[in-house]
């Protein structure tokens, strides 16, 4: 296969070096991952995103997966572009259905960084404007040189938050929102925590950025800004997932070797962040729009995530059909669904992609109300999906109801277990499509597309707050020709 | 309000006056409907078609419901225009819903003409480049002069078709679909019926095209033309729809006078069309494509329709809420998942008009997959609107339970009805809103959404045709890095 | 037919003289209807009623529809019995299902007052046991002399309430709800109104009880009482149905002539209730528990009314699809859901009758929470399975969208419509069928079973307090070894 | 706590014991299983099962979880006794439901085999009946002496199949279904496989029967017998489950160890069964029977696992949500929505226990259309309450996205995760939630509820099958007075 070959762009292996060179400072199971790309706990998410160099190469998905850079001139990964347009929005909604498509499972490195980098993109412009700063074009540097370097950029939003009925300075702990604990002439320093943090392991870097709105007696929590990920001071835990145990075993039992998820608890213990690298220091105020500017683009593409995984599904279900020695067609009305779902959620991404607006920094704003219509269907249709997918493929897949890979090929009964997995192919085989459903539905390979980009509550807040009631009851009145005003009573 | 004046866009008076100068052809319960305009059984959906008009003229709606034509170089409703790209069709989405918002109802007298306008256009173009034969040509002129005219063209697909397990010609009576009795040097003579048609009464012309994919043996099937709506030979019966009674009634059971819904049987008796009003006659081959270019238009906009009505469902239980005097926010949740509804229907009407492509002959064919996902989301969506409608407006909307304009004014015992009926506004006012809910919900200001355009089951075949299950099972193989081929068995 | 034959029971000739004799005091349309047995509004549902008294003495549905009375030791109709077991009370849900059947509707002319009757039989029990009345014991004679008379009895519980904020007592209007205006030896004046009355046209007498749990301050709203329905100062007038103009027409537009339902405002100008009539006056205290007897009943079985009218629709989708041509096997996914729909909600009923107890009075109260949660899926299933009805039935019957009776027996063009709705039978039945769809899904034979005896939220309400919440969280705590007590926090 | 005492049940203790002295045929992951009561694979099972003995000798759930055994005379285990009227089978819901209370999952090696030997208590009885054997006669003694022995009985139905598109005798290897290999005057020997089988870890004997009806080139496939767990040649492999490898470690990333799930495949090499346990050999003609007898209480049942599996998700979550620092109030929708689900499978058990009719045999047959509804339901709503949960517990229950145990306590970092896990109560406590909520939702606690007892799709067939369309045919044309009869065309 020729692969083009960009000066700007990595190749897969020149990812993974890139990897190999930081210094160790991820722990699972206490123990210290000296290589990433090779430990059993991080490797598979490592391969995931290596697909993406990968892909970014060849003619057929470089124009989805990289962009030319109006900061460099050059052709750079759309993970590190800013979003300028609907054609945009709509390429990263595809992209992600790809990466889904590759991988099996989510590149969760990259896509929260991206957009991060946007919502700041748009923020730090506000600030500017409005406080005579300079973060945008701290930014502007950062982003021209990270795109040179090609970098693999994480993205950090969530803090542990205590007991969530008070604000980050009520609480006991002042650390259970990361926080400023000073600032001086090279940089600032901060404290506290991010967690649930999606593929650090096969990032370089970690863009991190508030996670909510904060009033002025927060400020101190109002911080954004980029780390190299083995950052001084910064630890890093790695979370356990469905079956991950497995992930240390030989055999197909976790039956992707491309593809693969990571969540962290980052723990920053008095971490340096040199001023060229800070993007909000403070300004509470440009907090809400922020996270709201984060959301728009996350919950839109989140739509072409689980449609990339709903494909593999589709697919998996129709094989293991076959596995079983039954035509897909018998499934005809449960795959048809499937498909719908798929569609729904891409089709409202790009829905909210081309409905958006552009930004006065350059970026372009999807659509908030369908970005978040579609959040609410992230978070119901993927289910459905996955029930049906089990539906087709059957008791064995289920909940992954089959011996392990090492009772399949024991010497004394293994091949007794081999006969009777077969059926319309062999034994092995028909194990595999019952793994792979397995992990696409109830193991290591399930995305948190729930509450990850936020969760579907706060999504029905924004579509709350969308509907402009007032308006709607105003059509409703011209069409019965009704005069009379009726007062909304308080609610009790 | 001051209004544009275009001199090729008729006023809605200029509208009215051009459809009470034909000829006398519609009956309803027996009688010749003399007067469209003002007949109590016509008047209603006249008025909606009238309010596409005055809106056309309207600063605020110019853009979305007139164009340029390429054709003339001059302003024209979009109703007569080619959907050119994806802009265009994004603005046939939004056309609809806003068309909604106005009339409360569908002005079905526009919409499928305008369907089926733009899939001839892509049709005969086929036909000619295969055929040699000068269809599109006499389109385009046909088309040129209606936009002069600026005519309002109903369309007609739906045939009675008789028994549905054998094609027309193999029909013991070979009416049962509309076919060609002649064909001379001057024009054609058809026969037969075009049944549902939805606002004849409103329309000056008629656009017919075939319902279905024809064979050879059904070339006679396969006819193409517009006439106008009071042609020779064409009777009109105008079917009932729920409570259609009441349109002759005093008061405000029938609680919009500004829109409404007909639907017609067209009884071809042997009806003259001219040769440059003939744009298919014969040519079986093209009617599967025609059908198709057909129904992706239809099935993507008809989700900004039944959002226009869902956005007037969620102002009038708001409404209905308030009236019974409760704050709308104690039915947050459910006025949310009315507002999801809408927005995925239309959400999905744009992003198939956005991965739409252009077709050779310039008109642009909004993609058919989401398309027919959507036509599914609108045989359902709406369904769950509605009840939530009910569920919010309480008993006296669920039915309508309420008693008759002429007794809520009787003397004897109507200032007591009217007193009951009173809660957090006057009786009357209540009683409207209840009215206006029953007509939404139950009534006659639903529309044929469901079947309207072609069945969902129809869409699940195009969705199921679609499905490449081949490529989807490739990357579920890939990804379980599955070498063994399975064939599928042969379904039992 | 060999029908039985009980000195205690009406044939269906001698209930329609029992109605002929009545005063007059019914309106519609602002006419006085003389006769209600013969009058188009009213004659529908009161052949409906009359079907229970001719079933009644027919073998097959004798058990079901009688019981043997311990107040008489006669046989008596079930719908003017006290429900005494677990069986009286399955044997109600199969009653209500079976009347669905043979009506296609409700005949609510019984079901509330059958149940308003056990609601009030359980409280003035409980009131006497506390105040020493004499409320249960007038209430068993006037029940025995009721079965001897063998009546129909409406049950009345809306009031109109007014502002739905306040309580009765701070209305504006004293009159919002029903109140006590008189007392004086021989008995008791009320005033104000009911709404929304179920069958009172086809009804003898009426009985009325609180619609909501009263305090102090409103006792006066704390009346039950029995009343002939042709009372003095009782006016009553009739609502309107969707298409009920149709009911006035010749034809089949109404496509059932043995089945339909009215609804009523009932108007009370002061009307007297001697006392052996009255079984509440002023015992505000007991309110809550009148309203909580009647709903566990009534919720419960109404899943029985649901399903029975889901039984028709089957079969007409069916015979629709039949007609159209097609065989209803093709539809197999769609019936079947509709048969879960059916006897979900038949067999919450069945299990809530099962799991309900005995009352000290002796009468039997269903399983609060599963009638609840019936009433839930009452308010939702339905709906589906009348989306279903017209998926199934194609356009023709989704709107009803076919020409009127008069059209297709017009001179002129009626043979033609005739032939152009012909298809796997004539034209004329096939426009029955039609029309009977209609009727079941958009027509006046819907009824009102979302918000009749009470809204789905009200349902949720006692759910919700139904669920031991504190005890679930123990048994988690258990599962997983939780020592550490969590408090709930306060809710904002 | 006092715990009553029968001569005839044992304690948790001696049913221990009697598993420790069985033969040791167990396999998972290339080990042998010594002794299964404290090995980390099955000792949670063997927990879970042995809270039945505890709960039987417990004055509040003795009534439930035992009965009078007519062949004995003595209280038995209902598990093992004969379902003989609407009571038991109604206790029989409600004892499931029970146990996933007491276990958080299922207690799998009783039901399978107490719903076998009922299916064939009937079978046999109407085996006798025709073919003049002694089956019946044998079974009642081998019942007697189990019960006597109070052993826990597993079942086992599922065979490995191969290709499904042929009949077990028309497979390439015979082996495929489980099948006799001879017949001698001291019983029969088998061949074969069972797989997927739940709880065999936690049984002393299995009852093995057909798991479809067979034609009489099948005969050899219908067998049914009772051996112990430990039958000679008789090779058992216990497959993974979610997250499976957890439980041989240390801490509570399996967050429950009083209850858990195997299922295994059982490899018959020839295995010899004495005639007195053989309960059929050939009798093909009755094997439809047989799935039918087993599948009416089994899926009638399974409404109360799964309710019962509900029941701790409402706690887990509620729970959840204070420990997040949130009133559970605020999911108040989302907790009666899961209420609603677990009583509507709960209810629907219940429903078709009491609709049930006898056997001749004296056992009880729950109704068939209502338990394959229910098994519909089992099939769908719990995949909501599923989802829910997760919805509810927030990012850190959705995948279970914290650390592990071994990282929660870690010398150098684990303090940090604690605090920062901390909330509205410890980190500590807040993790085992978490675990929790993984567990049930995502995890080795999540039963087959699916496929367990067949598929939905079955169960679609049975309800399809009980549909009497053309009754309900004639109902509809009863009411619209239609006398034509129209004929069902031929499916395509």
């Amino acid at each position: 296969m020729h692969l083009f070959s960009f000066h700007t762009m990595k190749t897969p292996e020149e990812y993974k070096e890139s990897l190999r060179k930081m210094r160790a400072n991820i722990y699972k199971f206490g123990e210290l991952i000296e290589d990433v790309t090779t430990h059993p706990f991080t490797r598979r998410t490592i391969e995931g995103h290596a697909q993406i160099f990968e892909a970014s190469l060849m003619p057929e998905y470089q124009e989805l997966l990289t962009t030319i850079s109006p900061l460099t001139g050059e052709r750079v990964s759309r993970y590190l572009s800013i979003i300028q347009s609907a054609e945009d929005m709509v390429a990263n909604v595809k992209m992600k259905r790809l990466m889904f498509n590759l991988t099996g499972t989510c590149t969760g490195g990259r896509c929260a960084g991206f957009n991060a980098l946007n919502a700041m993109w748009a923020t730090t412009y506000e600030i500017d404007e409005k406080m005579g700063t300079d973060y945008h074009k701290k930014l502007r540097n950062w982003l021209a040189d990270a795109q040179k370097r090609d970098i693999t950029l994480a993205g950090a939003l969530t803090d542990p938050k205590g007991d969530r009925t008070k604000p980050p300075s009520k609480q006991k702990d002042p650390d259970m929102s990361l926080h400023l604990v000073e600032k001086n002439e090279d940089g600032i320093v901060v404290r506290g925590a991010k967690v649930m943090i999606c593929g650090v392991a096969a990032a370089n870097e970690i863009f991190v950025m508030p996670g909510m709105r904060y009033g002025e007696e927060d400020k101190d929590y109002a911080i954004s800004f980029a780390i190299p990920r083995d950052a001084e001071n910064l630890t890093i835990v790695e979370t356990r997932r469905p079956s991950d145990g497995r992930e240390a075993e030989e055999g197909f039992d976790i039956p992707v070797d491309i593809g693969g998820i990571t969540q962290a608890y980052l723990l920053f213990d008095d971490v340096f962040i040199p001023w060229d690298r800070v993007f909000m220091c403070g300004e509470y105020e440009f907090t809400g729009n922020a996270v709201m500017y984060f959301i728009a683009p996350y919950r839109a593409a989140i739509g072409g995530c689980v449609a990339g995984q709903g494909d593999i599904m589709v697919g998996a279900a129709s094989l293991m059909a076959r596995a079983n020695g039954l035509n897909e067609k018998v499934f005809k009305q449960k795959l048809v669904q499937m498909v719908i779902n798929n569609e729904t959620t891409f089709g409202m991404g790009i829905a909210s992609a081309v409905l958006g607006k552009k930004h006065p920094s350059g970026s372009w704003i999807p659509d908030q109300l369908l970005a978040n219509v579609n959040k609410v269907h992230v978070a119901t249709l993927p289910y459905e999906t996955k029930r049906l997918t089990q539906e087709i493929a059957g008791g064995i897949g289920e909940t992954g109801c089959l011996p392990s890979f090492k009772d399949i090929y024991d010497e004394r009964y293994g091949k007794k277990l081999q006969k009777y997995l077969s059926a319309n192919c062999s034994g092995e085989t028909r194990a595999k499509i019952a793994r792979l459903i397995e992990w696409l539905t109830i193991g290591a390979g399930v995305p948190g597309c729930m509450h990850g980009g936020g969760s579907p509550d706060g999504a029905k807040l924004v579509i709350n707050a969308s509907a402009d009631i007032e308006k709607l009851i105003e059509m409703a009145k011209r069409l019965a020709n009704i005069k009379e005003d009726i007062e909304a009573p308080k609610k009790k």
